[in-house]
């Protein structure tokens, strides 16, 4: 199996079976998750994992309904700092020095150049600087739960502050940003899985470029065809 | 060879040695990244790709002069729309069902539901939201490569509105989001290469929750721990 395979074997699973998922896939999926990359390697989010279907059946009702939430065998829900500030720094900073072996003064001077860097970019900036991190680790899931033959089903509707209030995390310096069901597709009741995959087409999704195309004159059209 | 095993493997590469990978690799790398899912399915991004060193030679001056950008083989650019429209919705979802022979009007009523739930977010928080999703792809050209055994640095430091001055995106409706420098590792040359990779323990990644913990009255601490 190739991680080609993999993506195309997946789909945005419509309907779930209820069936439980093994305990070893889902570490697996975690662990996947667990080992991506970030900015800074910060890792500036966490991982909340619910099966317990009275906890499914409250998260549903933010979530517009989506049958997958309790018909799943476990959801992911991803949850990022609403900021960064130089203590939640230190102290991913200190654990990587102590784990390296190294004294702690090592990481001073980039600190403060990333905090320089975020600080005067705003809280809201930094909220969604630390949710694209969580999409890494997102992703890493998604592809994870594919090569396990796990259906997965990535989901951004829902209603963010009260999912946070529901799970407690406001206040905790933590958002939900993305869901991530994990279960067994229903075939026979899910009307996307019958559907041919459409991506955009390679021509308009990858564009080279080189010096010549940039050093254009005014008048020569973009190298990237606009978007308007 | 399994995604676990591949993420283990990679790690940030700080200096490449300047070796070509195989046509073949880079296909494989852009097709996963092409394969991503997207929400609403609407691959709000592009690839720029870049080898002509004329150019990479100029990139590398808005990135901080990091070296991969010169050294790699080929430096994939994410670029993500710069908000969302009816126009260039309207493109996706038509292509869509044509590809999959369906009318048109079958996505009128979700395109009006996604324009009216992403209008009064604004242009930013938009622009936000298509480079979340173009760290999707990210993440699995990351995976990919990795796969490939091709290295890969993961790049967030560069000056984003000089880059797409220079890459003639500014006024195309794109802009750069995340940078991607493809090659071969010069371990000697490495300061990264010899370091243990550290992630967060699982312990403070993944926390399970049931409807007991959330239900807790409000002198029980929070049942995510709090970042502060």
């Amino acid at each position: 199996m190739s991680l080609i395979e993999d993506l195309t074997w997946r789909y945005a699973t419509k309907k779930m079976n209820g069936q439980r998922i093994p305990a070893d896939k889902l570490a697996y999926i975690l662990e996947a998750a667990r080992l991506a990359p970030s900015s800074s390697g910060l890792q500036p989010y966490k991982i909340l994992v619910i099966s317990d279907p009275a906890l499914l059946a409250k998260v549903k009702e933010v979530a517009f309904q989506q049958s997958q939430i309790t018909d799943c065998s476990h959801l992911l829900v991803f949850a990022a700092w609403d900021g960064y500030s130089e203590a939640r720094i230190t102290r991913v900073f200190n654990y990587l020095t102590d784990e390296r072996g190294l004294p702690r003064e090592t990481m001073d001077d980039y600190k403060q150049t990333i905090l320089a860097m975020y600080e005067p970019l705003g809280t809201e900036w930094q909220a969604h600087h630390a949710a694209k991190q969580s999409y890494i680790a997102f992703a890493l899931a998604i592809a994870a739960a594919a090569e396990q033959r796990v259906d997965a089903t990535p989901i951004e509707g829902f209603d963010n502050a009260r999912l946070d209030a529901l799970l407690h995390l406001t206040g905790s310096g933590y958002r939900s940003t993305v869901l991530l069901p994990l279960g067994y597709r229903a075939e026979e009741g899910d009307w996307l899985v019958k559907l041919k995959k459409v991506r955009t087409p390679q021509a308009d999704f990858i564009t080279e470029l080189t010096l010549a195309d940039v050093a254009a004159p005014e008048d020569k059209p973009l190298p990237v065809a606009s978007q308007h």
